[in-house]
């Protein structure tokens, strides 16, 4: 079958009917018309659609291994560093599409397929079945270019490190019993962004409370499958005009609890069970981490030059390069750029084959890439405030634009430096969806999570990172 | 007539049909039914209630001299310094009942207000007219309960300090004509919060453009004045649920462009007209800006408790407090308190009457705090999102509670760890409204500029500061 | 006896022959002639000869009650407001005249003795004879005008929460024995500020130790109590001449571990011993932190004072004041020392007695400053660093002007915009002395640790703060 | 004759008999031996003795073109891209002896006489012997392995921007003379580094008074020139012991003021004169300061390595790593290195030739490192002060380990938690000497200095930074 269109994939996610809650109600009928899903669903397809431009396939999609289809660039395991320069390519040039803005572009998650498939040999180590599935399930999803959420953190209750749930109150899920079919999980989990707007889940383990092997599991499943719930937030695009809401009516991904309502994880779904060793070893040696942070460290790069070319457009849009702070403030986004860059060209170039023959960017400097990334994203946000100013404040709607009552006075007193009103107000409506809306808030609070609580990470990165050669430096000097 | 009750407020406000403007349409009807409008017109009808409850009168008024006449604490020029205990105490009042989100609160401006009716022999000084003019206006104001809005800025238009608009084009509001009526007033200003919301508006020099002296003037008119029209911004009212938007469905302020569509400004109502003197000496001397500063202060102390206490309740719905990172990050909200408290009570204590004799919260104190605040309020509404975490986006709905479809599973799911679903929930939702709404946002811009472009106050007290005793101290140590 | 002279004072010291080791030897002979201690030894004593200066007398001592003596205000019991600020007028009088860089001024620790004594009914509540001991103590301390320095913590072997020294290694002073002399202590204490430079010793329970009763004392002792060893630092005294080193030649504490080799304490100088509820008690009643606190932070407004009159005389000695990052980071200094002095006002306005009659200022305010200067203080420092540039390195020394080979080029070369070289290179080297040299960087540390590890201290406010009516004004608005 | 040793660079350099002035007496004799300068020199010459060294020759050497001499690497134009990591790999091993601490490694000028002899062409555009002028200088420097310091920067008088100096008041160095020989120049010139203590002097215009085409100059002379003075600040060697003072005694490379007192510049020593063109398109085309960033940058990397193996010896030292904000403090030094890291590597593998053909490293990967370590290094000094704390004062001597009487109580009292106190102090040693001690606070002066005012530098970064990619990227999603 190999890659699809656009429209193939709005019809296939339509067919699912997945059990999708919003606002207290199931959502009924094409999920792809819903005001809350429709824009990102349609922000994704263009993405598939651009696989079958000439202009765009070689770098998009790859040939099938034994086949003559092809497969989206995210499924090609990556052999040589070439292969990684090619992909990050690829995906920069599905990010620049949406200004970086979506967090869950299909690449993400089949980066992450992609490498528990190649870790496969230690998957199944204690049980062949676990590797088979895996890579089953892998050749399938590049076979049929399906698209996935997932799932790996537990609701958030009780997070002291003493808090354990009793047998009879499940909240995080859990495996309630298994049978000769599969596994029977219940319980809820976080924090599926698309969720229910895939065509698969991926499930893996949580962390953190491995004291009881019914939590140990990995597993896929469609995301129609019986008992399978995906209860969403509120939607944040704010109306119907693209004009008003450049931003929300285009990518918001919508966020969802997932509940397991005694749902039946068939055998064949399942890569990783009950297994404690093999749980902390994918977590050392599987590199789904890795290929994950060299995704998103790409998309970051481009959001952070879309920030970069929206800063100058306010700047020249009032008229405020003169001004010696502007241009400090400006240049922090540039210096913050540039490490970005750095960081991920770096951990490129210095790449290394792991375990399982995966070529696989350096992990430090994408390390310190995804703890870097959260402290900055904040501040580039601070910096469009204080330049937008007013600005963000006093932004007419279409409405305002089409109404004959309202127009000239916005035309007159509403005009930029440099451009007429309706320039300049587009300009500073792209900057209030990004930093100020319920959506741009939200990226925000994505961005400083984006891969877990920032004081985990750098414990994280101190506790991984091999210190000795500097140790050996200072000895070297005090003797 | 004294103070006026909620109900009387509304009703006045309703019967001016002020020229209203939003998403292209003017409103029509009553304007305290419009949903943009009606959240925050009830809000602010409620602190006029308090007026007349016997628990709040004594507070909160104060008998008008030579009448048996109540009027508002915000009117009463204060004389000594238990006069300034008590207007504080009053606005804390006031203010604790919105959480300090009215940024206008009625009491904001109306200190303005007193401020230069007190001023009146400066503003008279070479025209005894202007002197008489604004304290009729206050007199008036003070018997009659009025509100009012301001627009003490032009539009962002072009902010190169070089650039100055030609006379066939009109953008900053000026004088192009004048006659025995009054002034006629022509071009847009800047940023009138609540404007049509209230019963009159103040109009002060922009500053920047004096060197034409057809930009230097002060009056105050009835928003209901022929030509004067406000064109507002969308509203951040995200919808009808109270349990949704907590806030925004209360506090939405609105803000709007002042247009002048020449405007007759009749002579009783002008302080100030081409007198760059008396301009320049109105920011040396009427304290109008103190009296501002610290009725705000006051209310950023109140917002920053209420921030202090619901970071306590996040911290105890998830159960974080063992984390030494949450205690710190929780303590910096103490120490902010602290610190703005602090200030807050030295300007009152170290206070001096003026020129006029009006008893005046001392400056330097005050000038801190408003250059501090808005550097602590974006790392406050940081705190939250670091500590509310997946929290405040795993927020259900009012409807999704309502559902017997849904409830269950968010009852088991996203319970707290000492509060059941509806009170974590609740909590949450006050802090995402709080940090990251439309509404939330655009009250973090507000206090980012509260008092106006951060660089510019730095700059002013550095100016005004008087250095000369430090500078002392170090020469004799130099000797 | 009563207040002593600069002379007096100078003569004690040199009489006890204290034993105080610096650099391997023991210090023979005159300890106020040695280099590394002879200029802060007459620093202090001008401190005692303003005690009779009758100008100063006034504010600086006060009558002791029942005799005709006079004594130091540090040893006066506050009993109302007004003796607070007597207190913070007189500690800031002696300030001034270091520019806040002597942190142990006398009236640091006599505030200390003086609220001990203050809680003799707490010390005394299980054994009478220690509330007399400290009763005793003080009034001999009072009416002689004695000097102490003190030791609140462990030396930093190994600071895992799960260690613990065994018996056969003391690292941290203990008691090892008791007769009917008194205790005997062996061990070693940290960090004793002219440890051997003053009168006595004051030793109070480092905390974290409590398991062992062995490690519950308090006591007093005189600098020469046999056993007694004060084992200095390096002297960052970086040479003989003034002019180079305007600080360190007068202001140099020195710091030393202070070794107990089986010191015999006798009974009637001590006032805790072996009772974990009084020590426990002692740190919630006792507000001797309190005290210590109102003296430092007095004493750090100052420093600030001087800081900013120090960068204002560097602005203007290169003509930078035009600049507007120049004026944003001096703002940055007046904004902290605002926020300084409001906290410490607060704080004195708020006071109320304690539990044993002293009036106390209010602890929360003193608590934010104390958290707050220990950052505030290395920004001060940075802001001189990136005012002063290469000014700070430019710095010919004393010789260089007196040598007439170098001094021409020096004079032309090295002028300022409206100073002579002379005049210039004063101030600068004040500046260097105060942020470059070993003497300044270690004012530096001294600040970001003055009252212990930040991280605790912020703990500590969080665990110790009031909360329950920001929550309460919450959940108000909640309902 | 090609690379030297380290006795003959002693030798030479005493040899030369510079006019070098410190604390007002002219240095006399072998300058090698005065305490202020030899640490230094002998540290300088076991960089030379390093090229000899079979295992390092290779890397530190290359064979000069059309003879049988090697040179010092820093001299080789680099031609491809591993000629730049052969540079990169032979810096960081010379800073490796020194903590990267020796911020003028003769690499550091060599490099830029390289570049400004592959400019030869521009610089002899106009005037063909200015061209073979500074080919010649460069051909004898490689040949002969000379070194150099160099001046760029006026005296700090005045730095307003409207200040010019009237021509009876020299300060800033200028041409006052020109004849058959050459130029005469007088006045004084900031900062030579290790001034009078190299073979020769590199002079460049100061930017900033380019009014005058008298300022407008370059040229390299010998440090022994007549009339060529080197006045230096006090030395910051704190004593003899290099136990107490492992960096100062050893690194200390001294600053002077550079006057010139009516210097005749010989003709053929002079590459620039009066030419305001060829100052400008240097700036823009010599790519000079291009390959300073690239050795200071790879000089920075190594200092951080070295600052992370020291804070980890504290860290275990005192046994602190099980504290959660310990490793968040030591993770900031990990991402700053990896930072810091993938920025060099980055501009080298980016590089390019520039138009004289020397192969290039990339500028705005090198322009953020620049602007990004000012404000890291201080932070990496603040960590090791935070994590030190009480360790950094609590400093024997050796005299304190040498002495019988004291030496028993430090190694009982300052043993570590897995050191003894030999190895716990040594290290503490290390870390004062490197932030706190006279010459470690002038190391963080530079190191924020190191390529200039930080608020020009970002300036500079905003305005040559090519934002059009950006601007368009956003433009296309607004169309």
């Amino acid at each position: 079958m190999g890659i699809i269109s656009g429209k193939q994939f709005i019809n296939r996610i339509d067919d699912l009917h997945n059990e999708v809650w919003i606002h207290g109600k199931k959502v009924d009928g094409k999920i792809s018309n819903h005001t809350a899903f429709k824009g990102m669903l349609h922000s994704k397809a263009k993405l598939f659609d651009m696989q079958t431009d000439p202009r765009h396939q070689p770098l998009l999609t790859f040939a099938l291994p034994g086949t003559s289809e092809k497969a989206n660039f995210s499924f090609k395991q990556p052999a040589t560093k070439a292969d990684l320069t090619d992909r990050r390519l690829a995906t920069q040039l599905w990010a620049k599409t949406n200004a970086g803005l979506l967090g869950r572009s299909p690449d993400y998650i089949n980066s992450a397929i992609m490498s528990l498939a190649a870790a496969a040999p230690l998957l199944g180590k204690n049980n062949k079945k676990f590797g088979k599935n895996i890579r089953q399930i892998y050749e399938r999803a590049a076979a049929e270019d399906l698209t996935f959420t997932h799932t790996f953190i537990n609701p958030q209750t009780n997070r002291s490190i003493s808090f354990f749930e009793s047998d009879d109150m499940i909240i995080a899920a859990k495996v309630v019993d298994e049978n000769s079919d599969g596994i029977v999980v219940k319980g809820a989990r976080l924090l599926a962004t698309q969720g229910g707007l895939t065509d698969e889940l991926l499930v893996l383990p949580a962390g953190g409370n491995f004291i009881d092997e019914s939590y140990i599991y990995g597993f896929i499943i469609p995301s129609n499958t019986p008992g399978l719930k995906f209860m969403c937030r509120e939607s944040f695009v704010s109306g119907d005009s693209e004009f008003d809401y450049p931003f929300s009516t285009k990518y918001e991904e919508i966020d969802s609890v997932v509940v397991f309502d005694d749902v039946l994880v068939p055998w064949e779904r399942v890569f990783l069970y009950k297994d404690l060793n093999i749980a902390f070893e994918m977590t050392q040696e599987v590199d789904m981490f890795t290929l994950l942070s060299f995704q998103s460290v790409t998309r970051q790069v481009v959001k952070t030059e879309f920030i970069l070319g929206l800063t100058q457009l306010i700047i020249d849009a009032i008229n405020i390069s003169e001004f010696q702070h502007v241009k400090d403030k400006a240049s922090e986004i540039i210096v913050g750029l540039e490490i970005m860059k750095s960081l991920l060209l770096t951990s490129e170039n210095q790449c290394q084959h792991n375990t399982f023959g995966m070529m696989t960017p350096e992990k430090n400097a994408l390390n310190a890439a995804i703890i870097y990334y959260p402290k900055l994203y904040p501040r580039l946000v601070e910096v469009i405030h204080l330049l937008g100013a007013s600005g963000l404040i006093t932004l007419p709607t279409e409405k305002d634009f089409l109404s004959d009552n309202t127009r000239p006075y916005i035309d007159q007193y509403l005009q930029g430096a440099g451009s007429d009103s309706l320039e300049r107000v587009k300009i500073f409506r792209l900057a209030w969806d990004l930093t100020m809306s319920s959506f741009g808030s939200r990226q925000t609070l994505y961005e400083r999570f984006f891969f877990g609580d920032p004081v985990k990470l750098a414990m994280s990165l101190y506790n991984g990172y091999d210190k000795t050669p500097y140790v050996e430096m200072v000895k070297e000097l005090l003797d």
